[in-house]
């Protein structure tokens, strides 16, 4: 079960919003179609929402080339950009998605001298490389985060909050990449993992994702996590990341503040898995972190059915931002950043780019 | 729409299960009939069920008379204390239930001089008694608790978990009598309601007894708390309570300790709103409160619909208990009990008793 793929020119989206009960793939062969597939939440999970805006991009190249084949490379090069700024729209949160698309417009733009087609076949190879990329980062972090986690000298119950899994990325996951090491080292107890309304990402996806693995998962609903902490003996909290900023401040599934607070209160380490790409070093704080609010049937109904009258006024926030503070130390690729403040994630980066 | 009522010898009770929708009652001709409608939670909410079961005790010693008249009082008496024992089964965690029955039974225990016929004539007039007085108590508990919260000199924005109203009473509701009260007086802004999973009685109930009143009010899930106390201005947050301690710990729908752990870390006043029937002087602290866990279907479905493969492992603690070192202060009948540890829940006891 792939998060997604890219074949004969086509992106094959699965569709995590019928998840578990259906494996059904979405085809898309427009740009377009990729934008809905995001806005929608078939794909989902910062760095997998990244490579499929990568592939978008490259399906947008080929149809500029297809439909305009008289385009200047400058011409191309203008349009090609107005596409990534449409696209971007998407989903306002997740930086991913302006990382992956900014890559590819800017890597376009080195190539201005050379012919469209070229043009049009680098973007394809880096797009290609940005998911290979995504599934060695995970691999990498996976490690880092476990091999900080095994300071811990005993088997842990793990807390996670929505799904970073496999589901999320094109690899093994982020947070459930470092459950996967810790699982495969014979050092997991247990996973608890919280439900995630209003979309269920948790009990539809991430418990889905274990069982596959056999890896021990108890599914929660999102208002049981403080008393598990407080009668399960959870070790560690470890959940993924929409975006962070420059002084550490994390934005997440709606609900991952919350966690946060309580794993502070039962003096559980609170960890967040990302690959750097998910740092906007341009922003000196989660205060300025966008936060897209999502329709009000998401909460009145659950999966169709609903549960409160039609009439009834919502609060719908597809995020939330964990306070730097709250963090024991983030898991990327290239290593961990411990208490990441913005002097630690400064120099983190400058040792490491 | 009355959450039960008592007539011609039969209990009506209000179906909670499929509300908003359906407005359905159950009627009640044996007290086991009234035992299974406090096991499914066709009724609910601490106060109610005692009052439920009240008249469930009043049924079956109607039909120990029609089944065996010719019990002495002493048999009588001995029969319907083995009910008392089988009908507290039902549900372990609220204490009203076992306070309503235990009145019942030691109010008939004084009349085991009289014939049978007036012994079950006095148990009526008490279960009576128990809904007037429930009604009583609702409305002076209202006015405790708004008088407290009207010394914050603005309309108040509140936030509430699961259903303390008069779905869960006999009157106006615990929790949500206050509310009803702030809002008669012109000082509720609005209220957040927590959905709680997993069987969802604050967007069922909740909110359509707040809407039905014309009280603004904002659905939200569980997960979403921290984020309204953060962005929202939450100036209280009020919740009911199935049984405190003597130390003041509170048992109360799951979720309820984590809310008030949200409050802590923001500062937010946490208030219990509870008849003093709730209060259970025999247990020294909360760790002695029995928890009740359900059905784990509960967690992976949503009235019907799956949310989760049915194999998923499930932990579904239906109440959780929050220290009293939380709670500002809990509203009762008798008046305010600010900083409920034990010495003050026990002068409190001693000079309103």
């Amino acid at each position: 079960m792939d998060t997604l793929y890219w074949q004969k020119g086509s992106l094959q989206v699965l569709d995590q919003t019928v998840l578990p009960e259906k494996e059904v793939y979405r085809t898309c062969t427009a740009w377009q179609e990729v934008r809905d597939a995001i806005a929608v939440l078939a794909v989902r999970g910062a760095p997998a929402i990244g490579v499929a805006a990568a592939y978008g991009m490259v399906l947008a190249g080929k149809a500029l080339v297809r439909e305009r084949p008289s385009l200047t490379a400058a011409e191309f090069l203008q349009a090609f950009h107005a596409v990534g700024k449409q696209l971007e729209q998407a989903r306002p949160t997740a930086v991913n998605l302006h990382w992956a698309i900014a890559r590819l417009v800017s890597m376009a733009d080195t190539l201005s001298a050379q012919p469209v087609s070229c043009i049009v076949a680098a973007i394809e190879t880096e797009a290609c490389r940005i998911q290979a990329e995504d599934l060695e980062i995970n691999r990498a972090m996976s490690r880092f985060g476990a091999e900080e986690l095994l300071k811990q000298d005993k088997p842990l119950t793990i807390l996670t909050h929505c799904n970073a899994g496999a589901l999320a990325t094109a690899g093994i996951g982020t947070a459930l990449g470092v459950i996967r090491a810790l699982h495969a080292k014979g050092r997991l107890l247990r996973v608890y993992a919280d439900e995630t309304r209003p979309l269920l990402q948790g009990a539809r996806l991430t418990v889905t994702e274990l069982m596959a693995d056999h890896i021990p998962v108890t599914l929660i609903t999102d208002n049981m996590a403080a008393w598990v902490m407080k009668t399960k003996g959870v070790d560690a909290v470890i959940v993924g990341a929409d975006r962070i900023a420059a002084n550490g401040d994390t934005a997440n599934k709606i609900g991952t503040y919350g966690v946060s607070i309580l794993a502070k209160e039962h003096g559980i380490p609170f960890y967040v898995a990302a690959p750097l790409s998910t740092f906007d070093l341009t922003l000196a704080s989660g205060a300025d972190i966008p936060i897209e609010e999502r329709n009000a049937d998401e909460v009145r109904t659950v999966r169709g059915t609903p549960i409160a009258l039609p009439a009834t006024a919502v609060f719908n926030p597809a995020f939330d931002v964990t306070p730097h503070t709250h963090i024991q130390a983030v898991f990327t690729e290239k290593g961990v950043i411990r208490t990441p403040d913005t002097a630690h994630i400064d120099s983190f980066f400058r040792s490491h780019h």
